[in-house]
């Protein structure tokens, strides 16, 4: 059975999502059709991106990723389907598919021109529903990338700040904080856990393996399932508690 | 592979819609069950009936259509289900199938009152779970209407205001409002994109086709994927900004 | 179709659950996996005990149960599945699966420990993907619990209250309060609808059979679909309007 994964900004409050399901089975009812999620903020194309990177990995081979995020729809921003060595991903070309894309091995990508195979008529404000949906419903029952429109070189990528060294220390950043306000880090797993990571200039959190480690209302870094360092508090809500913000500087080292 | 959709204001915190899945897939594993959405608001049957009538079309032939926003389960208000030409539709009979029952041709309409396709005990407050779901599951494998129980003539309606002309203009009103604070109106597709549109005597809005062609936070009226007419704003939230509400004036012309 | 039911506090914002899903339709991609919630409060066993309990035998023989509220996930606790007369379970060994355990005939409890049907390598943060999704997979596949790891004698279980008779009365206490604000006690059907609930020292809820027949704003007992008594308004929100809270002492007769 094919699987298609759903990545959205839609929310889950309205029929948006329902609809973009109804025209994929419409197509090919045999789809298992996954939603990662359909919370990322209105627009916010970044956290999309970092949701689909975080778990795309766990499908199986030539699974169909579709991230919409995409306060540009209606303009001239393209519309693509990519080919990689494992998967197939569908989505504005806008940054949302970067951050997977940019670990994987891409083999082909396309425009997608070709409105015989959109819902019609497409409306200006949903290619969720009219495009993206209908596109990879196809690519599930074989259809080939070429059909799709004009071969393309390159994606749209989103800057994302890297970690650098100074002064001796590892430098990055808070890129994300998750449900239960753990912090989610660009910097990797580190090499000893014997230092401390210094956060915002004043919190320290001492590295440790699991949550329950960390004593009462200490804050804690930990790696977690993304393979990137979090701050953590066991039992807590790190960034409430602690007042942290993506884009908050983390040091380790 | 049969599909069932479901419209509910049960949330997704507590375990109904997993109840309801339960039932209908012990009847039915084969289908394939799709949330339109569980956040209606408690008991709120117009909010039900418009995200239903938005999205039904979107789904193949012969799907099952379930709507469950019922604050008069257990009482004597009917359970029905109704066959049109192309879908079945599945819930209780206060208004909140009825908008997508207006746009359908309507062959049968019966009362659910045979006891024994239902699920034993009948719960007083929850037919989604002991009612609507074992019908809609039994409907899925080929169980006639005439079944189920007596035939009905018609179906209750909910009283949802027509735009009219007065003083030359189109007159309407905001009907829905979305995720983004976008603010479905009852007027359709202007004419003309050359006028402007008045929502709640104070704001004018530009039409556009799509959300970007606004200018940074200005209003515009935008033809959604509903082909409603709809006041947004580029990247922001109209409702919010604006101070929208459902019921609020909108006149264009 | 083998059918696997989640029960998580992982939120639905984030992406773990689709990766519990791409995991799980990895290893059988005939699986249909069902959302029973993943809104417990982070942490918080016993929401997620009570809504596995209230909804897992609305599904057929042989579902698979995984739930997953897991403070201790990497640290010693035990990771559990659990075959009875009807179904099987998968989680943390923390009380989780404790108050579903307690209603079945529990045939067969293995710790998990083999590490060859884990997904490698695993993450001290989430077991959800790592070990319960992939175990509930293997599971609908046959394979038998004796090869996950050494049988144990039992279940950690959660203190729950039980109702005593006090002065001549029921004495229970509120549960749970769902959605809508009904609040869910310990109680259950009263022999009699002749006598009224009292709540929290000040409230009097008269017996009704279904919300409607509550006037307005009036506190009334219903027995809800879980089999117990619940405060409920009809078309109002009870736990809001009273002030109830989950502990609150309920006395009836």
């Amino acid at each position: 059975m094919p699987i298609i994964t759903l990545t959205t900004d839609f929310g889950t409050r309205d029929w948006f999502v329902g609809s973009m399901k109804g025209v994929i089975l419409g197509i090919n009812p045999q789809a298992q059709i996954v939603d990662i999620t359909h919370e990322a903020p209105p627009g916010d194309v970044r956290t999309g991106a970092f949701a689909l990177a975080a778990s795309y990995r766990c499908f199986p081979r030539l699974t169909v990723h579709v991230a919409v995020v995409d306060p540009g729809v209606g303009s001239q921003r393209a519309a693509i389907a990519v080919r990689t060595a494992d998967y197939f991903f569908v989505g504005p070309d806008n940054g949302v598919l970067s951050l997977a894309l940019a670990r994987e091995k891409v083999l082909e990508i396309r425009r997608i021109e070709n409105a015989a195979l959109l819902r019609q008529p497409v409306s200006e404000t949903f290619h969720g529903r009219d495009v993206f949906a209908p596109v990879a419903a196809r690519l599930t029952q074989g259809v080939l990338l070429d059909s799709l429109g004009a071969k393309l070189d390159g994606y749209a990528r989103l800057d994302w700040s890297q970690p650098r060294v100074v002064g001796g220390a590892l430098r990055g950043e808070i890129i994300y904080i998750d449900r239960f306000g753990n912090c989610i880090t660009n910097l990797g797993a580190p090499g000893s856990s014997a230092g401390k990571v210094r956060v915002a200039g004043t919190v320290e959190a001492r590295v440790r393996q699991f949550y329950q480690q960390g004593a009462l209302g200490e804050p804690i870094a930990v790696v977690g399932s993304t393979g990137l360092l979090e701050i953590a508090i066991n039992g807590g809500n790190a960034a409430q508690s602690l007042g942290l913000s993506v884009g908050d500087v983390v040091e380790f080292g």
